[in-house]
């Protein structure tokens, strides 16, 4: 492992976030709100210490060759290092007392879960909720190129499935360069993003909410600058334009971009697309059904609460517009189910991913018809491509592997005292990097009454999830750090 | 598919059915308890239909040669149709209204699960609750000879794992028939009985109550005679005593022959029964731990508590000596985990077996040191003997198809109108084989306050749960009927 390579990564990151800092820097300086000291710190920190990573790096040198080993270390100590630095805004800020939830807040943050520790969020200084915010959206930024560019080369649970899918959107004759790729992917998200925040602006949203808000959809992360998020609002407008770029931020990046180029089918063409918009459709019609007459009273409104928890749900978003605890028992157990099963593959939601759930179904569906015919040869498929055994296995072992780290996470907190809902709840959330869970984290409340012991435990979980588990699990495995 | 052969199977099964509801018409005679007529119409009817079917099948001819689909029809419909003519002296009785309340009652018996819509035992004709216990017992036997004759010769979901160590449990030199082997777990499991009628008759029960609860421990099935299960008797003795018998019930029956035949140390060596004991033992000290101070003030009483709720949700059985809706999260959540993974393959007990586990863990494993060690060559063992890709993909697929079902099953008691934690509860508990569940079908509670629907799903789960769940989906793939 060549540890200076990695911390010259690192280094060059910091480097990057400490310029970002600028920008909530200037809404400091716009709304006069006292927090100019607390970026100048964390920026001069910030830079510093990337600063000193670079240079030290330099001086070791070295081919810019990395392997599988350094590739998964460094992405997985990248993304700690900028949650760490991330963070310093939040430790220096009145709003915060300690570390730990400073910690929490940045990982929710650039994970794109958002899951808060934030009590009173409308009596926080605006540069903070501008960077809490801005956060979310360079975390969808880290998504994108980590999804198409580097983890199906490390190959990394059953990722290697969109190899030949993802990163070519650029059809056939041209093959370009992955950092091409990454560089069409962010235009699509920065246009999408901008354009939500034309819609938000002409729904009536000031300026700053409308960017801030922007922000946390398209990365599906969530953070509101309202105490009851969305539902402060309580405006029909603002909950389907919000569940409009929740669903195309749950879309694989990659078919915008090939919707753009003249494919106006791409969306039912696309295996993992149809179910993801199908299984949504269903979903809403059944929470729809089931909160009609018990919770809202006319159809219009079971439709747009309903359709906007399942989205916002299965997105992984995780904005809030009802408390769906107060929902009947079929709409909770669908929520909760949409909590594991989560966004399509190349988008910047979390959860499993819709495509591992389809060729979970086919996997059993194929060993079903091999019962009935022992000697036939089939192979599970999905948008007309055999998916090799060896992917086959490594989808399943996510899965098994997910649910593993549901059990032992969602038993850690019940030995650090959490009843089992929240248990549950909190661990599926962080997982997924959804946001709100159920049990005393609900849509309703927040993370800031749990132990610091939880915090950090579900701080470990928002990255794991991120990180498609195996590139931060595999850190922990003696295995990996044997000669 | 050769119809008539099948009915020839279901009609013998019939016959014999009948023949063993003299057991319970004998204690009906002993106890003046106005039930013989129950009894005499239900074996009349039962004989009368076996004949029947014996007799226009042996008409039809044909040879004893079985396919495997002819095989899992048998199988799935014998079971069936036991538990519908087992039902009929429940639907005689005054105790039950109609017949999907005591199609539930017998399938619970049948498939040794334990859930039960009776609101008060102690009320009932001893003669019906022996019939209730009895039929567990049936049902224990029935199992004894599925797993280990049956399904692994019909390659039902990584059962063949064991085709392999179990069909022959006298040891190398002699390979006998199955019904050879089936017939010496039988003697092992009535001895196993004899010995804990035994045991329970020094604590001080009647005979009738030892001989009921034996009839429902060795199967893992969990009927009592008494309205609060085995709290009633408030005693240590019977407590430890059923500990020691659940234990053995949920071991592999074949380990308990090879014990005799001069293995001592086969329990510690096996790697499915370590595995079961080691897990029993950890989650007990957890649970200990957790309601120590809580719920009971000292330590004898929080083990002794801990222990009979861990053994009898893990091994299955059912049986409740406490509320466990009252423990802490953290016990909650390791009983609701227990109900999952249930005991040992080759034994009475249910859930998705502790080597099914076993094999996934170390699958997932396998592929974390595959990333790190991309071109090795590393197989999955268990008790020193490489498992085969194909029971590899099938016990995968199978731990899916469990997981799916257990979702749809719960979604659907949602829509029934079920709120979450009893749907759930509900669902688990009835797959899994095991009796009690959460929220109102909890370990104080009972089934009986459920729609007439969700009795009907309830009892489709416990038969596909001890169906191992293949024999019974088979039948409702379309591809299985296609000529």
């Amino acid at each position: 492992m060549r540890w200076w390579f990695i911390a010259g990564v690192i280094g060059i990151l910091l480097i990057l976030l400490g310029l970002t800092m600028v920008m909530p820097l200037l809404v400091s300086f716009y709304y006069q709100d006292q927090a100019q000291d607390v970026f100048i710190r964390s920026l001069g920190i910030t830079m510093a210490a990337g600063l000193i990573l670079t240079v030290l790096s330099k001086k070791r040198g070295g081919d810019d060759y990395i392997n599988q080993k350094e590739g998964m270390t460094t992405v997985a100590l990248a993304w700690t290092a900028i949650s760490l630095f991330g963070a310093l805004p939040f430790y220096f800020s009145v709003e915060f007392s300690n570390i730990g939830d400073a910690f929490f807040e940045s990982v929710s943050g650039f994970t794109t879960t958002g899951s808060s520790v934030m009590t009173d969020i409308e009596a926080s200084a605006p540069s903070l909720l501008f960077w809490r915010s801005f956060i979310q959206w360079l975390g969808g930024m880290g998504i994108i190129v980590l999804s198409i560019a580097i983890l199906p080369f490390l190959g990394v649970g059953g990722i290697q499935l969109y190899k030949a899918e993802v990163p070519s959107p650029v059809p056939d004759k041209l093959t370009p360069r992955l950092s091409d790729s990454a560089k069409i992917l962010w235009i699509v998200y920065a246009v999408l993003t901008l354009l939500e925040i034309i819609f938000l602006l002409g729904g009536g949203m000031s300026l700053f909410e409308a960017a801030c808000h922007a922000f946390t959809t398209m990365p599906t992360g969530g953070f509101s600058t309202k105490n009851l998020s969305i539902a402060q609002y309580d405006s029909a407008f603002f909950d389907f334009t919000l569940i409009f770029f929740m669903i195309l931020a749950g879309i694989n990046f990659t078919l915008h971009f090939q919707l753009l180029r003249g494919k106006p089918l791409i969306f039912w063409q696309d295996t993992e697309c149809r179910f993801f918009l199908l299984f949504t459709l269903a979903m809403t019609l059944l929470v729809t059904w089931d909160i009609h007459g018990s919770v809202y009273q006319t159809f219009s409104e079971a439709f747009r609460f309903a359709s906007f928890q399942v989205v916002t749900i299965l997105t992984t978003t995780g904005f809030a517009t009802a408390d769906y605890e107060k929902f009947p028992g079929l709409s909770q157990m669908i929520l909760f189910l949409c909590m594991f099963i989560g966004a399509s593959a190349g988008s910047t939601g979390g959860g499993m991913k819709c495509s591992r759930v389809i060729v979970c179904g086919k996997y059993v569906y194929r060993e079903l018809f091999k019962i009935i015919h022992p000697r036939s040869v089939s192979q599970v498929k999905i948008n007309n491509m055999v998916i090799s055994n060896d992917v086959l296995r490594s989808i399943m072992a996510f899965l098994a592997l997910y649910m593993g780290i549901f059990i032992l996470s969602s038993l850690l907190l019940g030995i650090m005292g959490l009843d089992m809902m929240t248990a549950f709840g909190a661990t599926a959330a962080c997982i997924g990097n959804i946001g709100p869970g159920f049990g005393s984290v609900g849509p309703t409340e927040n993370f800031a009454h749990l132990p610091a012991s939880a915090k950090w435990l579900l701080s470990f979980c928002m990255l794991l999830g991120r990180l498609e588990l195996y590139t931060m699990i595999i850190l922990v495995v003696p295995e990996f750090w044997k000669k």
